[in-house]
């Protein structure tokens, strides 16, 4: 059943990331507000809204986008309690042992360089942010990836922004010489792998 | 729904393992017939049952199981296109930027050290033995994820063997000198890692 | 010249591995103390003789003493100025954007999994104990590579007694049962990669 | 002596990356050649040129500058027997389970996704072109890092004209329709993390 003739679009991935996110309750806002956290002390200039732009950026990547679709769609397979056991238990505990949720955020952590793995590695223990509300949430939430996932792509942006500070740095210039948006994505997607 | 104190036992995430391989008919043999090829020419008196307990105690690591686990029920889940669109398109396509079942297998590997992720990308290009056929099953089944898995416990397996190659050699032995049961699981779970 | 006959025995690594780690003033304790630390809070019964027993493992590992030798001897290399230009100057600056220090270092921690992973990233921000004072150093030492060798060989050590703990309670015991000397390494070499 | 106020400008650190390569007879079309080897045949309309451009956009890249000027500085200083034994020894060798030259390498392979990875196992294990030239090299040179760097920034530019082709393929062309120099650096450094 091999379709490789019947592929899916970039732009339909993308799009189900994003919506996948928002279903989920999580916002490129709240991401980028962990982004700031973590970045603003080190780098001058720097404002809410070039983080929001770094976050697209890497939500925009390939890699990232399918990490984000496998995780969401296991988090809310073991909502509905459709995983054959022992998957269905071990991810409905959010077992400390698992291992799979950091693996699959590791991904995309790696395409943005060792700072990124150890930035991951802080946010995964200190749990700024939406990842602490991820990580408590009551009731019939699994959240087992998606707090993995949102640690992750912070970790990515921020990491973007610490290489493109030190190449500011080098120019004497700051975060404040520069529009947010020239963080962003590149128009054609993928092209800045 | 954090259920943290109903745990699954380990011996029951073993057992699920090898009921998963059973069930997508991968045998323990076919796995360690992959790892005969690949160190048979380097290592002096090794035979097929060598590299059965060698996979047999790779396959007694919990990081493997989970990933395991979490594997084939993506490919089942797919097989019954029971996940949401894009995913089910992209994973029944198998499509070769899809990239989260390296990641997946990747994680294992890492644990058996820089040999074994060398070797895990040679079986991904070369697909040796039960790999080339899972890669290629005719009719309805998916097995993105099983022909990584498949090849990430055989490079797992064929690492532990180049390093207990290495320790004969300076004991001045080779794999004729040792039983075969020395180089399966510990009585204990886990105690190796 | 690769005089693939001539081979360097393991006991020698291994002697030339502590010996490198004492003559940077790095002490087996000191290692412990950082894993006592991030574990005793979650491992009842945890002595500061398990997490000695722990590390003593982890530097049992071929893997891991290759890397601290290199590391070390970069580390030293650049102290005496005999990297060229511009490394010297990068290796001695602890540039935050080098990233080869904790390419390294991750090198070990994979081997331990993705839990050994983020704890880390986390003391790679934190600089718990040792870690602190080598990254604080005065005058003219460089420790670029061995704070980072330092917290891989601690979140190692701390991964290998999480997976311990989780067997312990599926057994209905504490480390408190457990003489730390069964946590140490095997009688023969690498038996447990 | 952690001076962290002098710090190494990018086009220095760049020119030393491409100077270091020259000096150990490793041309860019080498590598690109190997580039060429492994993508042609999946890619239509690819060029030697496309390749060129890639790998020269690879090495624009801090991470992949870094390791590149590690590895080469570990071999030439094993060549003049400056590196203290056991290490000396070890390098010298090229011992298959050294794996400090894979760590090194796989770093930057990381940053390309997982695609980059098995595609680094597969050069490891195949040793095409300049590779194989270099891990035979006889006389007094030592290439322990270099083969793996090699291998390492010809698997980050293959897998980098993989997406772009995907792209293509979306857009209804193929690498006919672009011309090489699209597949270069940026002109602003790191802007493309």
């Amino acid at each position: 059943m091999h379709n490789k003739n019947i592929r899916v679009h970039s732009d339909e991935v993308t799009k189900a990331t994003y919506d996948a996110l928002e279903r989920r309750h999580v916002k490129i806002e709240d991401i980028a507000e962990i982004v700031f956290t973590m970045q603003s002390p080190y780098n001058e200039g720097l404002t809410i809204e070039h983080c929001i732009q770094s976050v697209v950026r890497v939500l925009n990547k390939r890699e990232v986008q399918h990490a984000v679709l496998v995780g969401i769609e296991l988090d809310e397979l073991a909502e509905k309690r459709l995983l054959s056991a022992p998957l269905q238990a071990i991810i409905e505990a959010d077992e400390g042992l698992f291992g799979v949720d950091e693996t699959l955020a590791l991904g995309s952590v790696f395409t943005y360089g060792s700072i990124a793995v150890t930035t991951f590695g802080h946010l995964d223990k200190q749990k700024i942010g939406i990842i602490e509300k991820l990580d408590t949430k009551a009731g019939e939430s699994v959240n087992t990836f998606l707090d993995d996932l949102v640690g992750s792509i912070a970790a990515c942006a921020a990491s973007r922004l610490a290489h493109r500070m030190r190449d500011l740095e080098e120019e004497g210039g700051t975060f404040a010489d520069i529009p947010p948006v020239d963080l962003g994505p590149n128009p054609k997607p993928n092209t800045d792998i």
